[in-house]
């Protein structure tokens, strides 16, 4: 099915949640209006619609596949990635001394999810590579980013992050991978790296793995990991490609889903030692592997939000064409589409809503972090980069989490058909299987909420966050309208709920870990759930403005209605979260061993 | 990995909660008390753990194939299904008349949750053929009874459901296969049956395909639907085989998952008419077909609980495996394994107490299955009839739904090898999937509660079983431990949900169908929520009355402590079900079909 890209509700948020207008008033971002997020964003619905979107369901069925070392990409993709790396879209967001077009993350973002829509399994490719230049861009060196920048930037050359080795997941302690300095200033790099997005592929002529290892007596734990820059192949001080480097893809996964996307296992150092160049300062490397992976975290939870898109567009279609029963209140003659049947509308409501909210908030989120590096007031800066910290594991955890939710009543929708692999419904559902796993599993994302973002401050960001929602639902009762008063009832249970979450991770992460980590993963879901309303709930606000201004009057009627739906039906589940966090920890591991 | 039948689980179920010798008590019963029913258990156990459960993965890498009309089982299970008939299993809960074992469902019900649970696609065979066993008893002549039943029992023959054609899905209204009389009696049937489960394969020597057509001249819609018998291959006098009927296999499905269940496209009487024999009357097709497809849709969601418990105990053996980080409350020196961590404690735990509370309600509910088909007392019936019809979409629905979020969170707790498809946590997420949509998606079971089973009656079934519960409540605070008041704190607060929400739906079906509607799947998500919470709350009486006594103390706490879970995380959900559906049925239609 086809894929069209929701500009209508990207350019929304932008202008009256994420404003946009001012973005472009930071130094820098003096061409990132709305005319142009509007202009890129019509130019990238085509591309993604066109050339990325059609391909999707190919990768599926005819997956990225690997043969004595070799990697072949989905029939077309490699072709696609021309069209892509010519059309300059790599270079988005990134910086125009190295060919980039510089644009702010508000826009990135949008872009981001569209490509993502249209084909999770490709754009994971360009979001590796944004990955690695966000890594340069910090702590290489100039002759480092002389080498490697313009190339990633332009897409010549493509990205990858290696992290994870079969006894080190989520525990980045255990890299057991080596660096051994050489006299050259560079390093000999030798282990198994797994689960490598992209690891390896034809569709660029250079691949540039940032592989984390440990240089030779570095202490144990986090603390002795550095990072480094292993290329494919050697290149040339002209900048021209020389000999293969010792790094081989042995194999890649046999995975449930985003299968035109190669998870390769690469073997470093067999003959000799794979040449790594280090990236900053030794012992450094999860300090900036973290970077790398923050901004990393933010694209997989837009992932989320882009495959319950594309789920909910192929819901509509098919529902708006199935013919199955007469409606229940009598209002058609016959059997009419399924659309008709509330309970299908529910479904089709609660995933439109989930995306909605959900992009409202990755679009806010962004422009707190154009701000955060663009603005003139230090102070400022520092105000959203914590706003814009809170939120990253929140967009990551609850927009990937609510993605399974979505593209579970995807299928749902289509009945037996969606059971059909030819239907195509199925492969969003395996497809964001992974999301709530890569770049952190939730849980990951939990501890950090719990750890960094609310205990570390005492709860001080959160509750302030809290401050900002009274604040709205004060306007919400003041706009009079029953819509806006049931939305303020609902935020303010919501808060209140919240509010006594807070205090309980933060007043007892020290003494009762056990208690609030049991708890995590829905504390991560009710604050999710909380600031997407918050952002919905100031849609509704600017919605019934321009209803009364005869603005656009269709569309803000649904911006409210799906408000509406998201306080009567989603933040409805925040205080039965906060019951089972605040009041349900002790059972969580109380259950001996073995037992289970 | 290999599966480990939940035997002392069952058994407490029905012994304590389903009152097993209380059943054999009934005439016809009188073997079926506890020792027969362990008994039968073990050998369940010990024919699944070891001969289908080896075979699941099996199914899903090596598919059962079509090649020119000739379906293929997946190679192993040819002989398992003859293990399977030869050891009688396919007799077990059928009458003693047909060669079958006549015992209860109570034991028939957990017996069939193993087959599931070792192996979804092969364990749907024998539930289709349950199925046509019902219809004919049912409804069947002494003839067709005398050639088909003892075939059917034994497991000689199997059995198939042929509702669904392209236009009839959900609503089978919309049936269009013909069946024309002739003169001898018989008809000829015409037509393209699809999504027919087992409807073709080489595992037994005849497949009996139960048909739904119009007779020429029958009303339109659901009153002018007959049932015929189809037989793959004719059946002469004497038992023996004859000519291949007029039926054919043109193609099955590629689906998401239940890959070695056959799903086939058949296709009658494209030369000259496949003959088949009417059951019961003509036009009284549905009627007889409900019969089979309640017993299905019980079925069905007892495999829900399977696959949970499959999932469940595969995510406990890896988290007692995988070694990944120190415990936060550091508890260990080092790393340890990742069951150790209370985020992992809570996914493990919620997959427990979903799966236990469902097995313990489908276990509650085949004992008044029983009593209903079994009591010597027509009111003692009645009463039983009603409980059961009231809990069968609740058992199907909920059981279903919650094995979707189940098999979600047993892939969440593989962290990355989950995704891997060798790892097999990833096939129980995909097979799961068809079971909220066959045999009436989970909107169709709601719209059975909403119809049939509550506003039919005004509620008052609904609100007995809510004085029940009350009841229950009683008993826990008279208990006096804090376990017991936490469960009985969440059931009330349950209870009272429930009751607004009885009073909504009963009130309003028919002066506001698309309100009640609206809300329809959240009420039987609430109500199974509910109703499963209620049985862990007799069973937590139970175990604390044992542990008291000193008897199976592990096991009696262990049930404790999952009540307890249940009640403080999954009960904790029903407060909000009932906001949204009494506070939010009219944002859930509002919106305008072409703002989709």
């Amino acid at each position: 099915m086809s894929y069209k890209a929701p500009v209508k509700d990207m350019l929304f948020n932008m202008k009256y949640l994420a404003n946009i207008d001012q973005i472009a008033q930071l130094p820098g971002m003096e061409d990132a209006g709305f005319d142009t997020a509007q202009a890129v964003l019509e130019e990238a619905a085509k591309f993604n619609e066109n050339v990325l979107g059609p391909l999707n369901w190919e990768g599926d069925k005819n997956p990225t596949s690997w043969k004595d070392g070799v990697v072949t990409a989905t029939p077309g993709f490699k072709d696609a990635f021309k069209q892509y790396t010519e059309a300059g879209w790599q270079g988005l967001q990134h910086p125009v001394d190295f060919g980039g077009q510089g644009l702010p993350k508000t826009i990135g973002s949008a872009v981001g999810e569209m490509q993502n829509s249209a084909n999770l399994s490709f754009a994971l490719c360009p979001l590796l590579t944004d990955g690695a230049i966000e890594a340069l861009l910090t702590a290489g060196s100039e002759e480092l980013n002389a080498t490697y920048l313009e190339k990633l930037v332009s897409g010549q050359w493509t990205g990858t992050m290696n992290l994870t080795e079969p006894q080190a997941g989520s525990d980045l302690a255990a890299v057991r991978t080596k660096a051994e300095p050489q006299p050259d200033g560079t390093y000999k790099i030798a282990g198994t790296k797994i689960f490598i997005t992209w690891g390896e592929h034809d569709m660029a002529e250079n691949i540039i793995h940032l592989v984390l290892a440990r240089v030779n007596g570095a202490p144990e734990g986090v603390k002795g990991i550095s990072l480094f820059v292993v290329p494919k192949f050697m290149v040339n001080a002209d900048g021209s490609l020389g000999a293969r480097n010792d790094v081989q893809c042995v194999s890649i996964e046999h995975k449930m889903g985003i299968k035109a996307s190669p998870t390769a296992v690469l073997q470093f150092g067999d003959h000799g030692g794979a040449v790594g160049y280090l990236v900053g300062q030794e012992n450094r490397g999860l300090e900036y592997m973290f970077i790398m992976m923050n901004a990393a975290r933010y694209g997989v939870g837009v992932q989320g939000i882009a495959i319950a898109e594309r789920a909910y567009q192929k819901a509509v279609e098919f529902s708006k064409e199935r013919i199955q029963s007469r409606p229940v209140d009598g209002s058609l003659p016959a059997a009419g589409p399924i659309i008709h049947h509330p309970d299908v509308k529910r479904m089709l409501m609660t995933m439109r809503a989930y995306t909605e909210g959900c992009r409202a908030l990755s679009s806010v989120a962004a422009a707190a972090y154009d701000a955060a590096h663009h603005h003139e007031d230090a102070e400022t800066r520092k105000q959203n980069q914590s706003f814009y910290e809170f939120m990253v594991p929140l967009i990551k955890g609850y927009s990937t989490e609510m993605s399974l939710e979505v593209t579970s009543l995807g299928v749902q929708v289509h009945g037996g058909m969606g059971f059909i692999e030819e239907t195509g419904c199925a492969q969003y559902y395996r497809d964001a299987k992974i999301l709530t796993i890569y770049e952190g599993t939730t849980a990951i994302q939990a501890n950090d909420l719990v750890g960094r973002k609310t205990s570390r401050d005492g709860g001080q960001t959160a509750k302030a966050l809290a401050g900002q929602i009274e604040a709205c639902e004060a306007d919400l009762l003041q706009s009079g309208s029953a819509d806006a008063a049931a939305m303020a009832r609902r935020l303010k249970a919501a808060r209140l709920a919240f509010i006594d979450v807070v205090d309980f991770v933060a007043g007892n992460t020290k003494a009762h870990p056990n208690d609030v980590f049991a708890g995590s993963v829905p504390y991560l879901m009710l604050t999710g759930n909380l600031m997407a309303g918050w952002q919905l709930a100031r849609a509704l606000l600017v919605a019934q403005e321009q209803v009364a201004k005869g603005e656009d009057v269709a569309f803000m009627q649904a911006k409210i209605i799906t408000a509406r739906f998201y306080a009567d039906h989603l933040l409805t589940k925040v205080p039965g979260l906060r019951d089972s966090i605040v009041e349900g920890a002790a059972c969580v591991t109380a259950l001996a061993l073995e037992a289970f």
